[in-house]
């Protein structure tokens, strides 16, 4: 018999499964990653360390489908653009925010993709010493506004009467259309505010 | 034998048993809740209705903590308390904020706390048409930048050469200097661009 042409398990598999189980919304440790993989748990550990492991996997299996590959010589196309596809990955995979947020990265691909967004900030003029603030401003920005994508539909729901939440609600917009005009009024308020960053120096 | 002065169960309880879980970084499903507090999984099923439930009594718990209790007068003032209060809330639970995030928020008082804040934002001017999707600017950065402030020492630790990462890490600032002095940033950022939009109304 020939050897299987194609690994069962590689470390983009596993990345790969875990992201599924994770946009699933089930949960997607070792066990449950081996299980959808029809594999046994203690093959999972020949490619990966644990759970650890794992996240940092899926955070490279998730930058290969977000990451964004633009010219980079404006730096406020390659922001904009990268604030709406981690906004996007966010929102597909809430469950695994915290566990990306809590843990050091290390992979160089994760490393490289950070370090040409800390080269785009560079070029575009911003001061050296606040350019990790403003990416992790970034960040922060990218991981509320995908979790608020991921909200449901209805954010409230009073039963009781209000001075002024109802009133608004009644006129206001929900669901998708409702996170997307948040998340322009977002991203206004932080392009405007870098811009000036930039003017000020 | 009389009765226990104190219930073994009640809401308020069963939220705080929760969010004792989550702080601590363990699970904090029904089946948790009731080993820690000691009963039966059946008996919690008196007091809540499953995991939606239970993240909503863990919400109005956590409300009680960090709730802002200021003088409405001055929105900035009070949009600054909460931003903060928040952005600890949020850093103290951070594998609770997906689930918080999920679910429309029905309690009475966390209604009546976003009441308040939709209120002060109203009395202070802004436009009517605008609260909602400030309310949930506000809130997508409180927990951005709890989540930032729940990451690690280091964020990143590139173990190849870099164009401008690591010359920038070298000289960076770590753990909580890092993560609060992103936040003062954040918060200027926003707060600025707050002001202006209450200018040009």
């Amino acid at each position: 018999m020939s050897r299987p042409s194609t690994p069962r398990l590689s470390p983009e598999i596993i990345g790969d499964a875990g992201l599924a189980l994770s946009r699933a919304g089930e949960p997607f440790g070792v066990n449950a990653i081996a299980r959808h993989l029809g594999v046994r748990s203690s093959s999972l550990y020949n490619h990966v360390d644990g759970m650890d492991g794992i996240v940092e996997l899926m955070r490279v299996r998730l930058l290969a489908t977000y990451r964004v590959d633009l010219p980079r010589e404006r730096w406020e196309e390659y922001v904009l653009a990268m604030l709406r596809a981690q906004r996007q990955a966010y929102a597909d995979h809430p469950s695994l925010v915290p566990l990306l947020v809590g843990k050091t990265m290390t992979s160089p691909t994760v490393v490289e993709a950070y370090d040409d967004l800390a080269t785009v900030l560079a070029d575009g003029g911003f001061l050296e010493e606040e350019i990790l603030s403003i990416i992790a401003v970034l960040d922060a920005f990218a991981i509320g506004f995908g979790l608020d994508l991921a909200a449901p539909d209805d954010i409230w729901q009073p039963n009781e009467e209000t001075r002024t939440l109802r009133r608004l609600l009644e006129s206001g917009e929900r669901g998708r259309a409702r996170a997307d005009h948040t998340f322009e009024l977002g991203v206004s308020v932080l392009m405007d505010s870098l811009r000036a960053r930039l003017t000020n120096t």
